[in-house]
């Protein structure tokens, strides 16, 4: 037992946040107002910090330490004095059985292999992580990814969490997903539960996990006057199914490529077409996903959030207004000062997915948003790309899904 | 059969939209622009105008057949040639077996009254009416309402609809809300679509016309910083009900009603929590309402619209700047021009029947939206408020809604 364990009521939890960027910040602040308020956790949180060396020469964690604020992630808040900032992941991660996980997800990999057999073995994780790993046989959820390398199991918080607003204590919801075991998810409830933040469980992590990731994706479309674009071949693809018996619906599409700024109409429906298409994917990839998720916070709520103010937003907007002509990478350095821009490369995952599978003419808006983000659509290729014939046979089939 | 119908291949359906503010007249426009491109469509579109008299001592509906624009509701906007403005109500919908509902909710009543018996045995009609009739016996739904009085089936349009975005042919999406028969709602939904106005058919009219009428209750909260006092009462609830039998959490809510400014997390949650009491009252009311309704463009993305930017939004900024010292009365007058807020009316409403049917618990949201807008709830009494048990048990046995 580590030294620092004795003289404690023996089956306190004891929490360790992996991770301390701008949102791993924000849910140490949370997790520490309730570990000193209910006595079922030990006090002190530790988190786990990417050590950086600040301009002014002094480490990260040592400033978080000394000053109780990430002043580079989450300037101007203090995280609690219980919150203590470590550089070292396999001494922060050792004796925690609550290990919360909320790094970028391109770095999951690399830290399950770090940790792999120093965690405690009745550890219970739970992942705030945007994003999933693809690779030559399928989509890998990150929750999957840390149950299969670490052995131990996995929840997931995802909601309508803009970190800023959460910081400053307005008033927000979120969403815990979790497998089998209730009382362990309600436990994760009350660790992150603040009168200002405001969690609920339901039984389906695949589904709020996928809502989490797949919001980014739409995000970029409702940000992105250029989406107008692709919408005169969503109609048609769709009214084509609904009279494809009934020749009097011409497929003249002139004038409606017209108007790039967007009303609030058009904002709403690119919202609602990304919604049913998250909510589609999700369920083709996995059955146990439930409607009834998408009405939750890490459904609707997330995505009316991130389309209205998220950094995907910001940059598709910027996108949009250089006519395409600057990348998104250029564009999420310049704007995100090291923030990653998850829209975009979600895009991509999602995009590999529908693409192995031979599902791309379903989910015609995730299909057009990589195409704009990689630069393959030009607005002249919208026109054939509305003269396909949409597949019907395979769009009847998932008629279910949508 | 009338003069003006000699001539013609006798199959042809005539088209009048009762009905000729704001939305009445983009109706019109939709509709008149299909009636010359089908020919199952007879050309002309009757349009009945409530007459009045404008400013320049002319009449409305002479103006509207002169220049071809509603000049007070719909400028400088051209209807179409086809379009017929006629003060004269029976003789407007008499020959017609296609009837468009588009007026103030309150009006229709006396309408039905009027025309009963001088409409064609054949007719077929669609309300795109929002808001509902409470009468001592329980709500009556608009469409409702018309197949008593008329005799004939009737469809519903709702959608994220905002009229003059539609106007200036920005994309939009709307939803046809039928009974039984497929084939009227697909002749609906050609009536009314348009290469910029996608329009989807399913078989749930009341669970349609409920989004449309109780999405303006919410846009009342959304637009409402008022409302944030109600949130802790509706956290604590909802928490309690969680953690019912685990004593760790206290009841204080000590600094959570201090920001009145909302963050977009906020007006998610708000938005989120309000399409969730949409579902659970209509669900209540008819338990033929599909939870995928609420997916469709007359549910999520409408309440996104109106929450972004309707009329109820801009006078409940009003009334929230005003600090509720003017009533919605005089804003509505006010901001308008003579347009109904019917977020305010349907608030009343529902909280009619939520109060005559004991529901008044399992519905924080439209209830305190209600008791806003009357000015009896001030900022002290929502603690008080927040202070009574639930109705555990009632609570418990509407889960299922949720």
């Amino acid at each position: 037992m580590a030294p620092s364990l004795e003289n404690e009521v023996p089956n306190k939890s004891r929490v360790t946040v992996v991770g301390s960027g701008n949102w791993g910040s924000v849910a140490a602040k949370l997790i520490a107002s309730n570990t000193l308020k209910f006595p079922s956790f030990h006090d002190e949180v530790r988190m786990w910090v990417f050590e950086e060396t600040l301009p002014s020469g002094e480490k990260l964690s040592e400033v978080i330490n000394r000053t109780n604020e990430n002043v580079k992630y989450l300037p101007g808040i203090k995280l609690g004095k219980n919150v203590v900032a470590d550089p070292d992941l396999d001494h922060a991660v050792r004796d925690a059985n609550m290990l919360v996980f909320v790094t970028p997800h391109q770095f999951m990999e690399g830290i399950c292999r770090k940790i792999v057999g120093k965690i405690r073995e009745d550890a219970e994780a739970i992942s705030l992580i945007k994003g999933m790993e693809v690779k030559m046989e399928g989509p890998c959820m990150i929750s999957t990814l840390i149950t299969e390398q670490l052995g131990i199991n996995c929840c997931v918080l995802m909601g309508a969490n803009i970190a800023n607003e959460i910081a400053v204590e307005k008033f927000s919801e979120a969403t815990v997903g979790y497998r089998q075991n209730k009382e362990i998810a309600e436990k994760w409830v009350r660790l992150f539960s603040t009168p200002y933040f405001m969690v609920t469980a339901v039984q389906d992590v695949e589904g709020v996990e996928l809502c989490g990731t797949l919001k980014n994706v739409v995000a970029i479309a409702a940000g992105c006057d250029l989406l107008m674009l692709f919408l005169p071949f969503y109609f048609l693809k769709h009214f084509q199914l609904l009279f494809l018996s009934n020749g009097e619906f011409g497929t003249d599409s002139t004038g409606f490529v017209d108007g790039l700024e967007m009303g609030n109409n058009t904002k709403a429906a690119i919202m609602r077409i990304g919604l049913r298409e998250m909510k589609a994917f999700s369920k083709l990839l996995f059955s146990s996903v439930k409607d009834n998720t998408f009405f939750e916070s890490c459904g609707v709520a997330d995505l009316i959030t991130t389309c209205l103010g998220g950094r995907n937003r910001k940059c598709a907007d910027a996108f949009a207004r250089n006519g395409g002509k600057r990348s998104f990478d250029e564009l999420e350095a310049e704007l995100l000062q090291g923030q990653k821009l998850q829209g975009v490369s979600t895009a991509k995952e999602v995009y590999e997915v529908l693409n192995h599978r031979g599902w791309l003419e379903l989910f015609p808006l995730f299909t057009t948003v990589h195409e704009i983000c990689i630069g393959h659509l030009p607005p002249s290729a919208i026109v054939e790309y509305s003269e396909h014939t949409p597949k019907f046979s395979l769009l009847e089939g998932s008629a279910q899904f949508y």
